[in-house]
């Protein structure tokens, strides 16, 4: 019996879309208002889904508090009330662009959970723009 | 690194459930107040997901702008205040069925994407009853 | 111990906004796309509220129950699956706007209230548009 | 054409996580407050997702009416205003987590669909923690 | 320049209405499921909001963490995970109906506050049954 | 009949909670990360409401359209995708706070609105946390 568990969490930060390689000009065609110098930013929400079989012992797949507990660690710590692109490692080189924070978060997060589950990160940049990320 | 983007839209629209092969009274049966013939009406409230590998020099699988300005195009001007009977050429001869209206919508917005992205429609016509394909 | 109980419903409906005293041009100009001849719709989410005091023996200011079949029986009953214009008769000189529907919806159940319950009806013709009337 | 219809429901109910070849103390550490002897509970939302070919008469994959009721008469009938541990016969013997009220339940309304559907089970035991299972 | 503040928190809990003055055949017809002896439960949503100037020096009428670490140690900490009829003393002689449970978390809060700030409490027992007391 | 209508906006933007007034230990005792020197954001939702008498030649209290259109024009242009220290001039010499933000947006409308209109004005930081000013 695999069975997926989903845990709900969110994270504010600002961030700003941009290009070093490219013109300003080019920045600003293609990010428009996200390529702002001063930044915007974002209540993120983020969704963690970890598929595996149930424990005949507890009937979970996970603790859901465990689950929580390491995304407060692992993601929440890192990400919340940050400017990703001043202060977060991952985008000192990568745009911090909704599918990039998707896999930095799936990275982080994969190395703590047992081989045999599944891990799928969702990520809502807006209510209304959201990316999933299944490794 | 293949990322699923997801862009959320409505649009606004009456509709009745009928099928002319059959007596008024089978209708009644089997679409009943849906069948109504003077119409009722829905907010159906669309997501579009398009899964595919992030450019690197955007971070984008898809720009968010480019697909919101498709999804408008392609559907909210050809269904948002219409009566999906009346106006709208692919229901003369089909049941504008939430199962369908997904399939219309997945038909109308697949020539224009990338030929290496999937594309899944999911139509909620009321928050509780959505329909969802993949092609 | 003054309480507001509310309760949420909702209905399906298909409507059109027009002011027969008008031109199409100036009905055209003023309701854009809510003129649409062939009508469109809504899914209406309804929240109404009643305000009284809480009688001791039960804890309730009023069955939930009780009002949730009051909705249904007044409001559901009169306006759900239908076409405003054309089968509601207090919409037959009255345009359908959320401002109206929701002073219709007011008259209909304040009658079968407590004399000394306060009532709130809030009508949502879209999650992201809504009216309130207090009468 | 194979399309997924979902449809909501929800059902409020007591419960208590407990582990009978356990003691007090590790029953304690492991659930927690959800171990409480006294129980406590949940308004639990489902989502029933049924994948199918659309039935081109209808344009259904399945009647939402159809599937509505058998949500009400296997499932709401079955667990709502119940106490899961001391009321349902499923969790006599088994622990009633998410995980395991989700494959209930799917195991409940499995029998009663078209061998040729897929079904998926979707739990939410509050609106950020959510389970799916598909069987 | 007087503003309200609302801050949202939720638990969940057991409970039963009845009545120990009246028959079981009277509780049976007047609360019906809910007075199941074994108990049922409910996610119960809050929102609590605040009333009052806003600090010049701060920009707050209260500070939204205090706020919150309120909420956590008067309500959370007393009826998260609880059997209300069992285990909190308040409704030992009250009915615990979404109206008196409203009254109690008012009463809880009410001291804690500034007394120039106004207090309203909004109780939700399901997403669609909510109360709202305001002193 | 006199009516309130609502219309849902949002912007999404960055900002730092800051008093230049005191040290920078006070800043951090007072506002925590929201005091981050280089900022964070959110998705600032927003509810505009007008209260009014309905013109009974439309129907409409005001038209939707023209709320819209207003709410995009003097709030989401100003403040939308911007940091709101150093790119809003009201922000200069007032704390970003939801307090001051709503009172912001709330000058902003009124002198677009009619003298007999009410204004009030929601604005969420975050899904759990909001503030409401009415003038």
């Amino acid at each position: 019996m695999r069975v997926t568990i989903s845990r709900k969490a969110h994270f504010n930060a600002a961030h700003r879309l941009h290009n070093e390689h490219w013109s300003e000009e080019k920045n600003n065609k293609i990010f428009g208002k996200c390529n702002n110098p001063h930044y915007h930013g974002h209540n993120y929400d983020l969704v963690v889904s970890v598929t595996g079989d149930i424990d005949p012992d507890t009937g979970y797949v996970m603790d859901a508090k465990i689950l929580k507990d390491l995304i407060k660690a692992e993601v929440e710590e890192a990400l919340d009330h940050k400017n990703l692109n001043l202060e977060v490692p991952e985008f000192k080189s990568l745009n911090p662009t909704a599918e990039y924070i998707a896999v930095v978060i799936w990275n982080k997060l994969k190395p703590h959970l047992d081989a045999s589950h599944d891990l799928s990160v969702t990520l809502y940049e807006t209510p209304r723009n959201y990316v999933t990320y299944n490794g």
